[in-house]
């Protein structure tokens, strides 16, 4: 039966290929981990070479971005996916969107502690800014987890720990305005760490938005715009 | 013939179901650009009211991108689009997405605005962020109009328009830290002021995120990350 061998032949090449999209996806992925973890490491150790490193790698990312999104359009027009096919093909076309985006995030901490590094370097600046990169460090790590083992409640539980980190960074505004105020000397090297915790937080948000596509991906249904009591609804 | 009948009949309603989609995307897009002209008009008349309204209506686009994106996984699961009606599906999948985004940060402006129209009303902190508002309520509008003429010179232009909210950008924020650095009363208003100048320009980089999607969509080809004289190349 010629057909069929012929058939499953192609089978066999269609998931190859969903399989290689997806491991590509985790790459990047890996690759936007460590440009944040080192974007972090530069500002905990002042080191500006590092930072200005980390600051013109953002290149990688941005061509592997083009690389999937081109063969995901290439398995939608010649493998027409449906279903769960059809599902991962467009999760990982979001995915690779938001990462890329945390990956112009980690380039914009960078750019910033290489001026501070370059000018005066106070850890009091930094020390708390530090605890909420470690936060958010994990939520990234956690979700491309979470897409690697199609775990939907581990990705509730990453959109649970965004609330954290919203806390942390609230709380991160508040005091570096007292610290303006009591000195204008201070506002420069502080409206830079206020620049930091913002990326910090946006890529909090954008790590949260993968577990909302794991959980697409995993149970079919859309969760953007819900709660969070909602999403672990629909991920129970 | 009956089945000759019968398959333009499927031709004519899938034209009709993409026609409905690029039609919801205009009026997305509307509802965006009203958001947006709405929170530049509370700020020039320091209008609590007008702004809280502005930050409660972004509910209404959140739903359209949902709905849309439904419609878009739809037409590829059923129809399997091929060639420029792919190309039209993705372009729409990621036109929304920054439609959305554009909607969080007008949504994030009218809260400011909410704020600093309670608190102290000090028109001096915001005649510039005016300018700049005009500016980018601007690229949006053009926009989306190169998306509904399909027209990628347009787009172009437009994309030449972000150097300029940059600029703009960069001198706002020089200026308020030299207004705060004369006195630390100024920290909180201008702070906000900061907050705004900022959104503003990221709704500046995702009208140009637009005008790439429209480039693929006419011309077939990936203009991201690329530099506005390569965008031009393409477009020509």
């Amino acid at each position: 039966m010629p057909d069929k061998s012929n058939d499953a032949h192609i089978v066999q090449r269609f998931d190859r290929e969903l399989e290689g999209v997806r491991s590509n996806v985790l790459a990047m992925g890996g690759i936007v981990e460590q440009q944040l973890s080192d974007a972090l490491q530069a500002m905990a150790d002042c080191d500006a070479d590092l930072a200005e490193r980390t600051a013109t790698n953002d290149y990688k990312v941005n061509r592997m971005e083009v690389q999937i999104d081109e063969s995901c359009t290439r398995i939608l027009a010649l493998r027409q996916p449906t279903a769960s096919d059809l599902r991962l093909v467009l999760s990982v076309a979001k995915i690779i969107a938001d990462l890329e985006r945390i990956g112009d995030e980690a380039e914009r901490i960078a750019l910033f502690v290489t001026r501070i590094a370059r000018a005066n370097c106070n850890r009091r600046h930094y020390t708390e800014l530090l605890h909420m990169g470690t936060l958010v460090k994990d939520m990234l790590h956690n979700a491309l987890d979470a897409f690697a083992r199609m775990d939907a409640r581990q990705a509730v539980e990453v959109a649970r720990m965004d609330e954290k980190v919203d806390a942390e960074y609230e709380a991160h505004m508040r005091q570096t305005m007292t610290y303006m105020m009591e000195d204008p000397r201070n506002i420069p090297p502080f409206l830079d760490s206020v620049w930091c915790a913002r990326s910090l937080e946006r890529i909090g948000d954008r790590s949260r938005n993968l577990c909302e596509y794991v959980i697409y991906l995993v149970k079919g249904k859309d969760v953007r715009h819900t709660t969070l009591a909602q999403m672990e609804e629909v991920a129970r």
